[in-house]
């Protein structure tokens, strides 16, 4: 090797020249304060992937279910080019918790806000995340969410901003239940006049992964179909370093099941629901319903010398469906060890009060209060119940199960085509006085395109009752979301809502916010909001199939406010005789 | 009971009225001379079905599959309004060998004619059968036809025109080979760059039945899956009475397979071909390709004491794919009696000359033959290749492989919209002089969506030439179906196509006229036709795979021509731009 120096004048050269680098590369580096853009190119089709070793074709993002986290900071725009490559099928996808205030239209909600998505399209979603927290993004087109497409949104405070509690490391885990039968397989069932049940989910997955046994199961898989020795299907493991403090962020986007999630061995502490701060209280359980997220903070406080096992099981249904497994890796243990324990079980799964108290514990967090209105403009009761429609089984609110127009209603609405859709307001409530929730009622009911038109600016109730279901003693467990808005929940009861004195205990003073919430079996929820964003909305039980069987309304505000549509939502229904311009 | 007399002035009122009604009743009877409208409404969805045994989701028509025959005169205008019931699929439904003479938007071609038809909607196919003969109608999306979305168009001749051949019964029979796998797992493994080739299918269907023997496959099928004790996939039963002739409209859409069909102990006289008379020639076995049609006369003579087998085996491939079977059951034996003998083997599948000459056989009927033009205004010729482009395995026509544009030409052309597809026009031949058709040759292709425009009222022939596929000593046969035109068939061929010497051989004296023609292994077919029809028209491969791999062409000619589109047809591409009139 040659050895040299260089001249004095050349090295003050290069000296020069490296400086101007390093400010190059500190600019780049520099924090911005202002919003940036967070500009995401995704290709959606279907691919045979084995999650829970059971080979299947699902949707994936880019190759991937769960598909890629959107990382943003608040006030960001994201931007999300999806490519539709299903070949027959459409899509639309749904960011949510997102309130897309000022872009309705980016919602992506098929029907309601837009066209679906045809193959071989791209369709560019553009929308600001205007508050941090814990959001998630799914397809929102006939049952396609539960074929795979679905992924987190994570949005951070601004630089320089700090949570109010605080933590070492920040995680996610989405949990999800998993059929084997394809969307369609079940979609056929739940529609046929010989209406077939889609049953329990043969799995559940901890971020994706879960593990079937295929040699024990009902009758053995063959290798093809169901294979162990999957790389794939090798158990969720979280590496943690002992002695810190982790916040995990939990979401839930399951097609049926109510959930239980714990870390064996260890207390979670809950400080964010839906992207609203908690007032901090602990749990050894965490009930989650699908479209939840919440945030808590895990301490790895215990033996280092071992890996724990982190769970999560079906509540509120009697399920077949094993627990969900993850490993909790405390390094340097090996991420596959298994832990020396038995998992833990889970809560026993008819325990309603167990739920119920959880739902009653989590409020806002003090300082960071968002006071609901004192009293609201109107009150609508939605009743959940389940119908006979046509020969066909229903899921339907106040007797009335709810089917989209062809014409997607941001669209009628803003360009006027009212004779696309019901102008038959939908039921404010059911009957009251003679209507018992606790037994299995009159089945037949009604559908209707019709949506609830809110006054802006106004304040409006909704009281989700419960009841039983068309099988004798079971009201189910309905998860419920709301498009464009956070709601106060103001309560929970057991019964019959009493439209006199249930109000008078609603809780004023320190109501949590969320976009999702669950009414529990024979109960209610109260929930508050300020109809202040332009759009239609919608509200619906997240149960993918009950979804599917009409358990839906919609909601309109200040219309009259929307901006101009893009075009790129167009092409169904009566945009298909729009001429060129 | 009480016995009356009316009085005689009654008794002729009443007369006169009972004279009246039956004036009526005979006005309603009265054949009616002019062309009548034939209304059907469709619903299609998903639906479990078991036509061979095994039970999977099929798409039905109105319940069934093959969907009901539509049953028309010459001149009549059929209308179908199609419910699109498939939940999160669109389709799009071509009426195949119907030319669409004045109506090219209703040709059912998605991408082409039509943007796909989204679920929930309703669309109105309006067209007239101009000419009588046996057609056939079937998805035209992706690979929806597979799915079972098939059926018959039988159009008669007007009341008092008769055929120039006698028959006393007139009866219809659609082949297709059955796979297992949803059209959706097939499609994900042809598009994959870890290419999976849909293999043989596991049935030959006749008449939309076979028979899986459920215990004797590779690994035994549970009888949730497969039951041969399903009514559903008892074989087809065709019930002749003995002493007489009987047409058989002979038709296949096999997504795969090349056939051969024979009736134990009768022959066949081969009488009409895709809805042109044919000069009549006997066979024993049928060869028939995906998207011909045949109409074939078969006397009743043999031993009436018995039932005979009809049966249809895979030609062109060494397929794994048993027969099928059916019974040709002399009345009054049990239509469902076992003829007392082994079903007849089929032809040996690389018989190529057997097929090739049945080929040369087909010839247009004396007294009907419809004279070709004596020279053609241009030449294309179309190599058939196999290639790899960007990783994946594509069918190709002169190394181009055919990718649609998301705007339909036919809306793209007529609305001047010509940035939404290539405008360099495809090639018209490939390297004649170097390309060594009996060998793989180079494998990489490029896709294009380019289109051929022909000059209106021009005549354009067309070389299919054949070579080997990028299998060694592996040559398939491609049955090519043109849209919106018959051509006449001026020849066949071995070896590469001499553009000076072959043309003189052609046969332009009673060339028969087809919508679909087979290329042979390593042979190349001429055909001319008249660029006569204002539209933009599909040619491609009817093999279900190999068309979804871009083995496709588009011709337009004469958009000038075309009337006023309707609205039903758009919602895709650029035509979501258009706004509101």
């Amino acid at each position: 090797m040659r050895d040299y120096q260089l001249p004095p004048s050349k090295c003050i050269a290069m000296m020069k020249l490296l400086a101007f680098c390093l400010f190059i590369i500190s600019l780049i580096n520099i924090p911005i304060a202002e919003a940036r853009i967070r500009h995401y190119k995704w290709e959606i089709k279907y691919e045979y992937r084995s999650p829970d070793c059971y080979k299947k074709l699902v949707i994936t993002i880019n190759g991937r279910t769960p598909g890629p986290t959107i990382f943003a900071q608040q006030n960001d725009t994201v931007i999300v080019e999806v490519k539709n490559n299903l070949l027959t099928e459409n899509t639309a996808i749904h960011w949510h918790g997102i309130r897309q205030i000022g872009t309705p239209w980016f919602d992506g909600t098929e029907g309601v806000t837009q066209c679906p998505v045809l193959p071989g399209d791209t369709f560019v979603y553009k929308f600001v995340v205007d508050r941090p927290g814990t959001y998630l993004y799914h397809a929102h087109y006939g049952m396609q969410r539960e074929a795979g497409l679905y992924g987190s949104i994570r949005v951070a405070l601004p630089d320089g901003k700090s949570e109010p509690f605080a933590y070492d490391y920040d995680r996610s885990i989405i949990l999800n239940d998993w059929y084997h039968k394809s969307t369609y397989e079940q979609a056929a069932g739940l529609s046929s006049i010989d209406f077939q049940w889609v049953g329990d989910p043969q799995s559940l997955l901890i971020h994706g992964k879960g593990r079937l046994n295929c040699s024990t199961a009902k009758s053995p898989l063959k290798a093809d179909v169901c294979n162990n020795t999957n790389p794939e299907c090798s158990l969720y493991s979280m590496t943690v370093v002992p002695g810190k403090t982790y916040r995990l962020r939990i979401s839930s986007l399951t097609a049926l099941s109510a959930l239980s999630f714990q870390i064996e061995g260890h207390n979670m502490t809950v400080v964010e629901a839906d992207g609203h701060y908690v007032e901090p209280f602990v749990v050894k359980n965490l009930f989650i319903y699908s479209g939840e997220t919440y945030s808590v903070l895990v301490k790895t406080d215990q033996d280092p010398s071992r890996n724990y096992w982190a769970t999560t099981n079906v509540v509120s249904r009697n399920s077949t469906t094993p627990p969900g497994l993850a490993i909790f890796n405390y390094y340097p243990n090996h991420p596959r060890r298994s832990p020396p324990t038995f998992p833990p079980s889970g809560p026993l799964w008819n325990d309603v009060d167990s739920r119920f108290n959880q739902s009653l514990d989590i409020k806002a967090r003090k300082g960071h209060i968002h006071s609901p209105p004192a009293t609201s403009d109107r009150v609508i009761v939605l009743l959940n119940t389940q119908n006979m429609v046509n020969g066909t089984r229903r899921w339907s609110v106040n007797d009335v199960s709810f089917n989209l127009p062809h014409t997607p209603y941001l669209i009628a609405l803003k360009e006027n085509l009212l004779h696309t859709f019901s102008q038959t307001p939908p039921p404010e409530g059911y009957d009251f006085a003679n209507y018992n929730i606790s037994v299995e009622q009159d089945s037949n009911g009604t559908t209707s395109d019709a949506i609830y038109r809110l006054q802006f600016n106004s304040t409006v109730d909704i009281i989700l009752q419960n009841a039983n279901s068309m099988v004798t003693n079971v009201s189910e467990t309905h998860p419920w979301h709301l498009h464009g808005h956070d709601f106060w929940v103001l309560g929970y009861g057991r019964g019959k809502f009493d439209r006199i004195n249930d109000p008078k205990k609603y809780n004023l003073v320190d109501p949590i916010m969320k976009n999702t919430v669950p009414v529990h079996p024979y109960g209610w929820t109260a929930l508050r909001f300020k109809a202040d964003n332009p759009g239609v909305w919608a509200f619906h039980c997240h149960i993918e199939s009950h979804f599917f069987m009409g358990m839906r309304v919609t909601f309109e505000e200040g219309i009259e406010r929307v901006g101009k549509l893009p075009s790129s939502i167009m092409g169904c229904g009566e945009t298909k005789h729009f001429r060129k311009p």
